[in-house]
């Protein structure tokens, strides 16, 4: 193994880095990153391949900093390294459009694989790596070219071992037997209310233990390298199980306050700072100091890296001749774009065709596209049966060894982990290859909050198939009817929330789902039936807002999504024939592509001057948007027969016309404003 | 022990009205009623003390089904044994308006302990159930009193046990030493998707056993009650270790498909329900049939628990005359009124007073009131120094050996754990004795989201104190920074949203959080200080929404929340100097509250004639219910000091005032009325 005085000296820079950059910034943890530097340095300087004037590389060790907190860490090593990450942007940690935010963010920083700091996210997301790694593994090696081989390697700390999210992947992961990947756990026995003993007491290596992983224990991590060096070669031979490291470390080593924890989210005090770097052999009256030879050493591992790469590039070019179609094939996965004609698949309807549940549309999508598009991997919270998210010939993907599935298959089986599903997800999306889909109730997709949310943040094109998407789903009741989850998801940014109307619209809401990527996707589906519509086509739909029924001279708009766009339409003749109303429809299903749509075109869907009034039959909240009255449903639903829970609640032509005749009096005379018409723009 | 006939005879008629009430409804799940009834059995006939006459009898034991989709279990023991659930009900199993809803409701059916159904839900309320019994007897026991001896008894199956709330409340219960809390987890093998070795292979006794909990296994739970007791009779022994009884059993026992997903989640054919009837030697052609002697046999069991109650009465009321103002203090909890006067110790604020950030303010709140509120349980997921949730004397809630706290303190160190601290919340909730409230981050209640939505539909009185409450954070950057979090709650019904903008309204929300027995509260909290508004008062701000700053002929009214409020007020001078616009402000701590006030006033605080535009550094996403116009954050945020965030996304008075010019000019001459002002009305 043989570690010198010039490791010493790359993992004190390392650590003084970060207590300079929290110093500098005010702000910050340098706990962690004086802590697992150790860890770190052998980690990337001996077993980690990657090359960082191609952060790209497509066989590169993937690295996951779960406890993302911990980031002056990895900006530390990125610089160090060589990646396209300067002294100044460590200089400017934690400040306004910087490349180094206070949690690292994968589309701001070059090398930064996924977005992390929301406690036990990063670890999932590695789950979804080491997956996605195996799937194209096994995919794309062939004899004498194993062409994706790398690692997935994972550092998480105790506030990620407590997080559910992390159980749930760790089960899973243990589960599949994922021996590509190896997490290192940060033992510090500190979070931000002190010591861990006053709420963190359970045997975690015992807990990886049941969850079917390889564990080691590494005693002295703030010393013993080669220890570190040891466990994670031997984790490395462990091909049927993912690794835990167990690394016990000193938080904020070499602090004056190390081991407690006045060192994990503040900057050390100017004189702590200095005594740490007189510790460690550097001039305690300089900051952001980094030794040649530590540079030297780190760009010497950098090139070989890059020499990785090349012997790679040669290995594919050869691969290319003998493999050509799978050699494209991957080449146009990398480049994120869809295979040519893959959406002539897409099912079009016509308003003859028998009314269906847009969950068994989604199905037949499903089924009509997957052979066009072997990137997408579909797969259910352990609902599989009610999501219809499963092809016909679906092989599932699981290890070999259990005999029900093989690493090609293209169906995951979450079990009943929301969470962790999503999680998983954006691991997957992230690694590149491939996209994909997972089932789980609409109101359950709340149970994933957390993820979605990095979904949207981190720009991964994930789908959720969130089916039994209201009321509508019947007897189960309350417990499982959203009402809040759409105005969730609305109001959260770079995220499409689709709720299709009938089949071309569900195919249109795929469409858009998969071309968008960098956009993850809800797509809300029912369980009940729903007709398809005269007016609607894929076209219409994919403007996210359209004119389902058109009239002239109308007296009011109904602006509607998914089931309740049928209802609309049955009440424009109840309207016209009790009340003499004329009503027009207009199906909406994305909001947020709507909104991207030229004011013209909005502007012909809601025009000025006639009052609109939406029809959703959950919470009104955001509809004020695109309409003058709203009709919804502000309370929790009821547990009955779909058609009872419906009439309950008036969402019937008679309930609609009701409202839509008091809508109509209200502006009567008025000529109102179109709602898309706005003082101002928001900032975007 | 002895177990004779009558007992299986019971047992069958509990399995058989699930099989009877499911096919009844043509919707529900009768496998696991069939294979748990054996356990559910023992459990209730031989160890559970309750008086179904008066199901809140404080020192009952409690019983939670997590895995609630098997309410036909505890519809048909709760009817069995003499509940207010009539063999009617049992026949509107899933119908509208029911006392049987499809899953088990609280308020709905007296006996239900907590709302269940959304996996791992009531296995993290039964920790709840289990905290709240630890400290209420060690406050109220006294020697020679033991007036508080209860167990919670639990029944989770394999979906739960997937769930990572129920890993992060099984984490908090080990820790907790809850030796007074018995969990079954129905090891049937079977999801939704089929056999567990699909997904879910983990060793879940191991699992436990490294949580600290005591594991025992019940290998043939179809068949040997003995076994069953003897577990649960020594799990009643440890009494420094929660306990987990894993009992093997049979989905669907008797059922042509038993032991298979068939049987999970949907009725039994006809003919099949008839053979299981035949098998347990009921008549087939015969439904909802009780034998006389299964009534008698647990109706004696009910009548030892009326006698266990009046026994518990006698006592108490020798209690009374002994520990007369602690008998006083357990009826005054018991009733959900809090104490006479505790009103008064509210902290007051004068405009010259310092400014502060809200979580100061409700830390403030917390050390003046929490000597007047006893029952007032505080604690933080993690974040105790961060959310400032920890008065100055506060004595943790812990196991005495451990030598850190005592059963009786009233902080709870619920480690970083959001979803299994809201899941906890709402079992101490349930107890009866305490209001419970925990903070986090308020990013971070996203994470907790699926347990949020049970605090508000089971009415639960559980406050979140959710901080750093937007892109004020600053430095820690887009993945701590709420953009969507306020939209999500505020479309949930039945749950405040408090964002308080000063000492006064801070004040008042915890005035409403507390006093509102049926309702939960959101509080979001500035990690930023505030100004101490000029016209805010306690009597104002509890109305949900008042004005802050009032003119005469404004032509613009700035309708804002929390940390924005200020601001508004600053630019009032900004549109005066330099744009000759008169600008009132509104502040709206909380929407669905000023949403409870009458018209008239709601026309005063956002008057017809004038535009109005909202101010708040978030999705806009809602606020068109308020005003005309919005200004907010429709994209997430960014990592720096939090004044350079503010500037960027140009919330300043500059800011502001171009977009409330903006408004004025856009509804010139238009007089808009007010948006309060609804054609009709929404359901409630």
């Amino acid at each position: 193994m043989g570690y010198s005085d010039l490791d010493w000296k790359a993992i004190n820079t390392v650590r003084l880095l970060a207590v300079d950059a929290t110093l500098k910034a005010n702000s910050g943890h340098p706990g962690a990153p004086m802590g697992l530097a150790p860890a770190a340095h052998v980690l990337w300087n001996k077993f980690m391949t990657f090359n960082p004037k191609n952060p790209l590389f497509i066989n590169r060790d993937r690295f996951v900093l779960s406890n993302g907190h911990a980031c002056m860490l990895q900006y530390a090593l990125l610089h160090l390294f060589g990646y396209g990450v300067s002294m100044d942007d460590l200089k400017h940690f934690r400040q306004i459009d910087s490349i180094t935010p206070g949690h690292p963010e994968t589309h701001d920083t070059p090398g930064i694989e996924v977005t992390t700091g929301p406690l036990g996210q990063g670890f999932a997301n590695s789950v979804g790596l080491a997956i996605a790694q195996a799937h194209t593994a096994a995919v794309f090696n062939k004899p004498g070219y194993e062409l994706i081989n790398n690692y997935t390697y994972c550092i998480f700390g105790d506030g990620c071992a407590m997080e559910g999210i992390a159980s749930e992947a760790a089960s899973t992961a243990g589960h599949l037997q994922l021996g590509n990947l190896i997490c290192l756990y940060d033992d510090n026995h500190i979070s931000i209310d002190g010591d861990t003993k006053c709420a963190f007491t359970e045997d975690v290596s015992k807990r990886f233990e049941a969850y079917g992983w390889h564990v080691q224990h590494v005693k002295d991590g703030d010393h013993d390298l080669a220890a570190i060096e040891e466990a994670i070669a031997k984790a490395k031979e462990v091909k049927d199980k993912p690794s835990m490291i167990k690394v016990t470390t000193t938080i904020g080593f070499g602090s004056k306050l190390q081991g407690t924890g006045g060192v994990h989210g503040n900057p050390l005090k100017a004189d702590d700072a200095k005594q740490v770097k007189a510790k460690f052999g550097f001039n305690p009256e300089e900051s952001f100091v980094v030794p040649q030879e530590v540079y030297d050493l780190y760009h010497k591992h950098a090139a070989e890296g890059a020499a990785a790469e090349e012997a790679w590039n040669s290995l594919f070019k050869k691969y290319s001749s003998e493999y050509k179609e799978l050699a494209d094939e991957l080449t146009r996965r990398l480049s994120r774009k869809l295979p040519e004609g893959w959406e002539k698949k897409l099912p079009v309807y016509k308003p003859t065709d028998p009314a269906e549940a847009s969950r068994k549309l989604s199905e037949k999508v499903l089924e009509d596209i997957h052979e066009a598009i072997p990137e997408l991997l579909s797969g259910s919270a352990d609902l599989t049966g009610s999501n219809n998210t499963r092809w016909k010939n679906a092989v599932d993907f699981q290890p070999p060894s259990l005999g029900i599935g093989d690493w090609s298959g293209r169906y995951l089986r979450y079990g009943v982990r929301e969470h962790g599903m999503a999680g998983i997800m954006n691991g997957i999306s992230a690694y590149g290859t491939l996209i994909p889909a997972g089932g789980t109730f609409l109101n359950f997709v709340s149970y994933a909050a957390g993820s979605v949310r990095l979904s949207a943040l981190s720009h991964q094109r994930v789908i959720y198939i969130a089916t039994h998407d209201s009321i509508g789903l019947g007897e189960d009741g309350p417990t499982h009817q959203p009402i809040e989850t759409l105005a969730h998801f609305r109001a959260l940014p770079n995220i499409m929330v689709w709720r299709p109307a009938d089949g071309n619209e569900t195919s249109a809401a795929y469409y858009m789902a998969l071309t968008s990527t960098s956009t993850p996707s809800i797509l809300a589906l029912t369980r009940q039936n729903l007709p398809q519509l005269e007016n609607s086509t894929i076209e219409k739909a994919i403007k996210g807002g359209y004119v389902a029924y058109e009239v002239e001279n109308a007296d009011v708009t109904l602006v509607s999504t998914g089931s309740e766009v049928g209802l609309c339409i049955e009440s424009v003749k109840e309207l016209k024939d009790k009340h003499g109303i004329t009503a027009r429809v207009v199906s909406m299903p994305c909001t947020e592509v709507f909104d991207a749509q030229p004011k013209e075109y909005q502007l012909q869907v809601l025009p000025d001057g006639i009052p609109a009034m939406s029809v959703e039959v959950m919470s009104t909240l955001g509809w004020e948007k695109y309409s003058h009255e709203q009709f919804g449903l502000n309370r929790f639903g009821a547990s009955g027969p779909y058609k009872d829970v419906y009439k309950k609640f008036e969402f019937t032509p008679e309930g609609i016309s009701k409202r839509a005749k008091a809508t109509v009096e209200f502006y009567k005379g008025l000529k109102p404003r179109s709602p898309v018409n706005r003082a101002f723009q928001q900032l975007i």
